[in-house]
């Protein structure tokens, strides 16, 4: 295992951290905007990179299907391919298999299912499989392949499906293939048990991997079930590693799981709703689609310094927006992406100035006041 | 009439000029991006800069319906509103009146038209309401309003309208305001019809105008055609102020053109192709549809220096338009934006160096050989 992780500083259980890479390094609490297909979409590379993000998302998923994942290869690797030279995480197609393939049918071997992005065409993914394709992205972070229940399942199916995943989680570390600067996360499993969550992560812990994620959650449970969950898986992980917690959310939920020890978050939010109207604000979220936007010469945020909100009104982007123009969701996403990592900055300060809890506190204030 | 136009070199007709607005100046022979409703579509106003662009053309149809002009004047012209700090040329929304409304009836005073882009209201646009619309605006080169016929017509419709164009070319230079750095264009019409056009021209040049516009051309009839009409129209009009071919065209359209004295262009061809997966090159055009460049690691344009061809290869152009991501229309509309200004820079540099004959023949030959 080769991802170096730094534990700079801690502020109670919030902590301050770097991860380096062979494309550069994180610092974390970090927040990885998702590039489901090679791109972040509605932005170049270059819109991204001011965002501040250090690291991406891609979905192993999409990027599997339709022979892509040889073709990313013969193009030398995903960031060669989409132009990006920072690093990149990659999923192990597990979520995207169980929610969005047409058919599947999870046995011990691996997972067969179809999908409409190739015709319809039939795969097996097992975890070796799953490795090997993000190898072949050349990810920076490889996830090992989990199976992943809905919510809320009994305990019966939510051990067997932990259970199944830990030894998935091993079969991919044996797959993994060592390199400077390229890593393996586990992926604890177990729902809302707790005695499921120490148990996944205990046997992840003796596998021994470069990080260690928080998987299963923000599947439409209530938020303090979430931060209950985290409130003891938390404590289970290795202290010197990162910690990820997958698919995590708005930013009272990142606020949220920070204060508890986690290191880093991916989320659809600030792209998808850049490309609904939608903005995340310093005080709190607005919907540009609104009559009272119309005429608004004032900026998105006046707070924000992204390009967006230096350079254009809300009436200009509600008027993008009702005129269905793509500008409109570029404009709005860069702001949406911006806002996220200026919420992660934020949050890194704090604790390198002891004050996290007033950072938040101030943070939820500010946002949640109508 | 307050715009300066210099007219700096002569290459048997092909000119060099430079034309001086409040909002910088612009190189002739010129390119018009065309920013339909207050956007290039893709771009962001730097994206539009990067490719060389001195002027934009925005359309006063769509942005006279829903309030829009009103809306525009309040948040402190066009330039602010959308961010771009150069040149802005207005066309009169004539022609889209006539081709897109739902209804239109044309009297001696106006046009009377309904539009679905506010919900089928009725509008009536005079000359005057037109100018004043433009001025609204804040555009920097204002257009009359004219009528415009499909072709074929028959040269007494054709005779009416030219002259009905030639009154309200008269009310429309009445209507507008001077101001330093802002002016206003005539347009020519008369079809095909030598005459029409010849006698349209003079009456243009007796009112007097900071440029006069070819209209009513590229308008589905053959090249050959459009190409005889500037032969005998450009002589007609004043030496010592800009042309302006409307709506036009392909490279080898605008060729053609600048070689029989055109100074400026204007056409959606670079930015719609963009959105449906066609790029224009030096080796002529291509689509990105096409399964040959599936696995393609070469650039687009292995001689375009733009963001585009530097930083991504076809594969990945056409892996993003095949995924139908926003990025693939933002990248290809970059590169066609580009390639048109380039265009335009070599034709400006040839002519200074007066070998346009050359540069012309050489570029054709590149371009048409398959």
């Amino acid at each position: 295992m080769s991802l170096k992780f730094k534990l700079l500083q801690q502020n109670n259980k919030a902590r301050l951290g770097k991860l380096e890479t062979a494309h550069g390094a994180i610092d974390t609490p970090a927040f990885m905007p998702v590039g489901t297909v090679a791109t972040v979409k509605t932005q170049t590379p270059e819109m991204v990179k001011e965002t501040g993000a250090q690291i991406l998302l891609g979905n192993t998923y999409h990027l599997m299907l339709a022979g892509r994942a040889n073709l990313i290869e013969e193009c030398g690797g995903l960031h060669k391919f989409m132009n990006w030279d920072r690093a990149i995480l990659t999923d192990s197609g597990g979520f995207q298999v169980m929610s969005l393939s047409d058919l599947n049918k999870v046995t011990e071997e691996g997972v067969e299912f179809k999908s409409h992005l190739d015709g319809g065409a039939k795969h097996f993914v097992t975890p070796e499989k799953s490795i090997q394709i993000q190898h072949q992205l050349d990810s920076n972070i490889t996830m090992c392949l989990d199976e992943c229940i809905r919510l809320p399942a009994s305990k019966e199916e939510t051990t067997r499906a932990m259970q199944l995943s830990m030894r998935w989680a091993k079969r991919s570390k044996d797959a993994f293939i060592d390199r400077d600067g390229y890593g393996i996360f586990g992926i604890t499993q177990g729902g809302l048990d707790k005695e499921l969550r120490l148990e996944s992560a205990s046997k992840l812990t003796e596998i021994g991997f470069d990080g260690y994620a928080i998987g299963g959650l923000a599947v439409g449970e209530p938020q303090h079930e979430m931060f209950e969950t985290l409130d003891y898986t938390c404590p289970a992980l290795p202290e010197d590693k990162p910690r990820y917690l997958m698919g995590v959310g708005t930013p009272l939920d990142i606020l949220g799981a920070v204060e508890r020890g986690v290191d880093m978050f991916d989320c659809v939010m600030p792209t998808r709703s850049g490309r609904t109207a939608k903005a995340f604000t310093s005080q709190g979220e607005m919907n540009l689609r609104n009559a009272q936007y119309k005429a608004d010469q004032s900026p998105l945020d006046s707070e924000c310094q992204c390009m967006t909100c230096r350079n254009y009104s809300r009436a200009y982007l509600a008027h993008l927006i009702r005129s269905n123009e793509i500008l409109g969701a570029m404009l709005l996403t860069h702001h949406n992406l911006y806002f996220y990592q200026t919420l992660m900055k934020g949050i890194r300060q704090s604790i390198a100035e002891e004050n996290f809890q007033e950072f938040k506190d101030s943070f939820i204030q500010k946002y949640t006041k109508k």
